[in-house]
């Protein structure tokens, strides 16, 4: 490693913290911490990077949201009006700047795993990625040339028009839109249409064949507004064995050849090579972009 | 004027070309050429730009499609599998620099037109835009900082999913997708439905009430998607009076406040101020940036 400068990176989520250290998905040390209020999980945080005795130049934050990410507003940095107790207006990026000493950059947590995956995973060598989660939320960022754009505000990708599958009933979990694609699609419709949690309906093929059919939707609509070269599919809803695919089988379907259609299905339609790590990794990578411009 | 450069613009479509010369929208000599066969149509097209006596410096093409734009590809320029009679696989590019002898750059026509509305009219100032066209076909390009992305050839934003609306039993007329935006909203779209083309429909509410409704779908992806900073939304169908107000109208009902939603609807969709010249002014301005740089 020798003089190679070293970050931290903080994946914040809604229900824990990931911290860690390096410069790389090699992460020299990592830590998790259970989001509690504002002021305890940003010192616990803060804590472990000074205890790791190791200097780090800065510090990404890939963070839940609503985030505001216009650098001229008063709240640039902050969490805005999430439904999470205690959370809302908390200045994350200047607290942790504070507390630190060393300069902080935030994303959007999707903007960070996208990052990640676009620097060092299934995203790299390509010009226009999208990056996708499924899972209790349903998120994406579209990268192109490495950066999201975010001029009002972040994306809402889960948010999209579907139309309802003929053999489903189910009217939506969306508070907003009801039947938009996350409504229909990420962890909680599944639960609430079912009767019980994704990972105990394992067994019952009817529902992730349907679950593909409204993944494949939304993947059409992408892949026609933002003609990616890649889209990575992970989250939660994502572990479930063979669902990748069924939607790259349903979304063949659907394309009928038409447009700027992927001519290789199975890798344009690709997992994310770090996982569940995606979004840690992701903010190590924001904080080297930012403050090493590598 | 005095030494400025000047260039010419040609906005390629499947009717008619038309061909203007200038450097900016206001053009100092234009024409209009009916879409025959390539040799006549492109050299009718070179003809008119000779015969006007003024030096121009670089053509700008803002085409119909489907274009090959990949740089690095062999067939760099050309129109590739178009259902235009004699026009597949048509070189426009090459054919127009070899014949005038000045560079030529070529864009999608909706690249070309949001181009012109990003640099001179509705969408000037704005790092993120969304122009929008509904006619014949249903087309859109999004423009970052100016920029077109076209890494897996250009979107097809007509092509996005919708969910059919409740009264409508029309099964949707895109040859590919059958109920995709296209293919329940366009302008053929509306003439299967209703037994008539748009401008004979014009005294019946209903028929308009169920567009808006379509496009509000549509204008409510591309807002989660793409977080646009506006949405221009222009085209043969949009010269339906009071049709813009109403996609307002249903698109502020169908965001419901949630996400990067405009705080001002009427400012965020608006009308390309270039109205029916946007795809030839912004030709020029696609000549403009590539040969002078400005």
């Amino acid at each position: 490693m020798g003089s190679e400068k070293l970050f931290a990176g903080i994946e914040a989520g809604g229900t824990k913290w990931r911290v860690a250290i390096g410069r790389s998905p090699e992460l020299l040390a990592d830590t998790t911490i259970a989001t509690t209020d504002p002021d305890s999980t940003i010192s616990a945080c803060v804590e472990f990077i000074r205890n790791s005795g190791i200097p780090v130049e800065g510090t990404g934050i890939a963070a839940f949201g609503p985030l505001d990410l216009d650098p001229n507003s008063n709240t640039y940095g902050f969490l805005t009006t999430t439904p999470k107790p205690g959370w809302s207006n908390t200045n994350i990026k200047s607290r942790i700047e504070d507390s630190l000493g060393v300069p902080v950059v935030i994303d959007i947590d999707v903007g960070g795993a996208a990052l990640g995956e676009w620097r060092w995973g299934a995203g790299r060598g390509l010009d226009n990625i999208l990056y996708v989660t499924v899972g209790t939320g349903f998120g994406g960022a579209s990268l192109r040339e490495g950066r999201t754009f975010h001029e009002l505000g972040h994306p809402e990708m889960g948010h999209i028009t579907v139309e309802r599958e003929k053999t489903d009933t189910f009217p939506g979990s969306c508070p907003f839109h009801r039947s938009c694609l996350e409504g229909m699609a990420a962890g909680p419709a599944i639960s609430a249409r079912w009767g019980r949690p994704g990972p105990e309906l394992s067994e019952r093929l009817e529902v992730w064949d349907l679950e593909a059919r409204y993944l494949a939707q939304g993947m059409q609509t992408y892949i026609y507004t933002l003609a990616p070269q890649r889209i990575i599919l992970g989250g939660g809803v994502m572990q479930q064995p063979g669902l990748l695919d069924m939607v790259r089988k349903r979304l063949e379907e659907r394309l009928a050849g038409y447009g700027p259609a992927p001519s290789d299905v199975d890798n344009f339609i690709a997992a994310p090579e770090f996982g569940q790590d995606a979004g840690l990794i992701g903010a190590i990578a924001l904080a080297r972009r930012q403050f090493e411009g590598t």
